[in-house]
């Protein structure tokens, strides 16, 4: 879908220095964008391929205009100005309402005629799928389940029993919902399986990455907020709150009843214990591990980072003897 | 199914404080329990809900009766009571026999008359599954596979062939049991590929979590014993041995021909590296990395917590110097 | 497949001290070997073992043979002679032509008659699947997806529109290629989605782990060169750029536009942050966390060693002060 640079600058609120009638095809980067494709500058690393860029236009911050050899669309967060752009520019496939011959659906089930269910896929008594959602080839879903509006589930997604899913939520391949939560009791050195009778419930607007496994509540539910943004391979353990707002990179563990406030940024391969807090607008970088509550918004942290190997075999070993060391030094600055 | 009161106390072995005939419908947590609902205490955080709960019994210990405002089963374990009273409540749903017709079985499979196999299943060649076993909707069974009684596959699972997998087991989605291991021998700063001709063999009541992956043996079996439980996206090598009754929390990371004890508990995003040994009764805290046999029981750790990005690079960087400090620590001391 | 020790000593390279006509049926470990069955002695771990061996022959270096009681088929890297001779003796099994009945495949795509495609497959519109390929129970392929020859996905592999996978590729059950990368952008304390219009590209000979995920690109394509092998459950994301003949251990999290080398080996559990290059032949041990590029061939670590939780708490604690504890000590050492 084309678009001319003067409707672009105007649906992302950008200045534009250049002719408003060049026809935009689609995006590209700095470096390999083609004649009609539009680029931006954000990360200052890629800020050297702007001199030689074929790009049709960039959109770029105020301050970087002069480097600039092409149109230019002025904008205070380019990144920003590129999603609103890649967006007009590709706005997503339409739908085919439908359900394919090959899915099997309990006649009690609810499908609105407007959604698409695929090839292989189950559909549990009592579920509810709502207008325009998208059911891909081979998702499982369980009885009692509802699926929002336009929310799409696209291939190989597996809701179980009585979780509920808001309205235009995304959720890719692989995804699990609901499956038990770790609830385990110890008798005598065996362990006996709780049984996990809430479910999960999801707000509007969640995107949910491949393979990442939400779990459904002991007691209560597991509840995902309007808004939140979950990438690949997380963990998200029973009775996990996530505020409005929350973005959580790959490869996350969360452990049981953690309950993390809005607006929070969670890196990559993090790891948070059980039944702690984290208050809202807390970034955590790469890596950390959360032990504690976590009270006050801000960034915290806590990886160590790569070295050689050699200077990493004496600095590890020295860890051992750190709090010992701390000691020594006391006692050397008490004389 | 309801209970009455006494009917729980005496299952559970609790002793009942209030009215033996009064009827539980279900359970609740104490801040939310409804009337006509039993709850518990168990980890002290919840004990300030205790006043002015709304449940009709609490599970609880000895010396927090005089807190519990409601009817009281005093249990020296209210965690463990609680379980045997969910479980009670909760007995889960039978399973209907019978093999959907959009299941593909090989003929030469061999399926109980009371086992359940879902809608687009597959099954191979000379696989047998037990009475009363569960095949939900996706699963694929290869060949030579053994499923026992009563153990539930519950959606999108992959068994590769050969796997023995025993009695009154429990799989939840996207779980893959006896995909090859990662065996690549350099050649020539190529790699080849080694055939994993090994499997898995999975005792009696074992849980895997969902989107796990225990990996088949490179020559032998992987072997799981009895009563094992493992969470969600956890990491299983090939040739690995878990003894019976540990458990193993979300995002472990097991590499290869690693024999861990039985009894263990390993902490969420923990990492084991290969061909190494774990004591009986080891418990790792949440994040721990274990480079080295643990030949002692006990309890590991050893992430570091989280801390305000700001003292975080400082300590970071001087990480680095550790052995260096060690060293010049040492120099003072000895003047 | 049986073979005689004249053979496999001829196939493999190695110098055959023993009967040449001796029949080997199939391969065991020192410690487990059945006669007529061949070993190896790679890890010095398992010496122990030789001695009391019943296979009919071992494979080793020089400097081993007088340990052994058998026949001995010396060579300078055992491993890399047993990876050889698993290959020969167990070669893997012929597909079967054909697509299932129960596949639902777009009439635009092109499946070659030497294909196998089993049930429960959907295909999308433009795919092509060559010659030799396997796609197993339960795949779910998009449109325009290239699939090379002699390829295998064995089960429940989805594989997103677009994406181009070359030959003699292996992909294990659960993957997950070209999902939507992590894009968003926040607008007033709200995520926008950015489309994912790249998609991924993979060369020839590589293997995928059960499980993992490949994001396909922002704009760009992600792109894994030839013989990359990756095990399970890792996180590739969006525009990473993986060289040839790197190996990934399990549970990696790799975070978006990553640049890693040829010939490296990442060590299980690792984390590696956005945007940052890692030079060719780097190795990572396990569980080590890149903040920052490597632009050095070498071995790097950063993971801490468990140690027994009391030790772990104080110098967990003494960590926090740990820029401090330098300073102090540059204090005194002015002095």
């Amino acid at each position: 879908m084309s678009h001319t640079l003067g409707d672009i600058a105007k649906t992302i609120g950008a200045e534009l220095e250049g002719d408003p009638g060049c026809e935009i095809k689609g995006v590209g980067t700095l470096e390999h964008a083609q004649p009609g494709e539009i680029s931006f500058l954000s990360n200052r690393r890629y800020a050297p391929f702007l001199k030689t860029t074929r790009a049709a236009a960039v959109i770029l911050k105020q301050e970087d205009r002069a480097l600039c050899p092409v149109a230019r669309l002025v904008h205070e967060n380019p990144y920003l100005g590129y999603a609103r752009t890649a967006r007009l520019l590709y706005p997503g496939s339409e739908i085919s309402p439908g359900i394919h011959p090959l899915a099997v659906i309990d006649p009690s089930a609810v499908i609105h005629p407007s959604a698409h269910v695929g090839p292989h896929v189950s559909i549990g008594g009592n579920t509810r799928i709502a207008e325009r959602a998208y059911v891909g080839s081979g998702c499982v879903i369980g009885p009692q389940v509802e699926i929002g509006a336009d929310t799409r589930l696209t291939a190989n997604v597996v809701v179980c029993a009585g979780v509920k899913i808001g309205a235009r939520g995304l959720f890719h391949p692989g995804v699990v919902i609901g499956a038990d939560g770790f609830g385990i009791a110890n008798e005598e050195g065996r362990w006996l399986k709780i049984p996990q009778i809430g479910s999960v419930a999801i707000g509007d607007d969640v995107e949910i990455g491949a393979n990442t496994t939400i779990d459904r509540g002991a007691i209560e539910n597991t509840v995902i907020e309007d808004g939140v943004k979950i990438d690949n391979l997380v963990q998200v353990g029973h009775n996990v709150h996530i505020g409005a707002h929350t973005a959580i990179a790959g490869c996350v563990a969360i452990a049981g009843s953690v309950r993390i406030g809005k607006r929070c940024m969670i890196g990559g391969a993090s790891g948070i214990s059980g039944h702690l807090e984290i208050a809202d607008d807390v970034v955590l970088m790469g890596m950390t591990g959360v032990p504690n509550s976590i009270k006050e918004p801000g960034v915290y942290a806590s990886a160590i980072p790569a070295m050689d190997v050699g200077s990493w075999r004496k600095n590890a070993v020295s860890f051992k003897q750190l709090y010992a060391m701390n000691v020594r030094l006391r006692k050397i600055e008490n004389k």
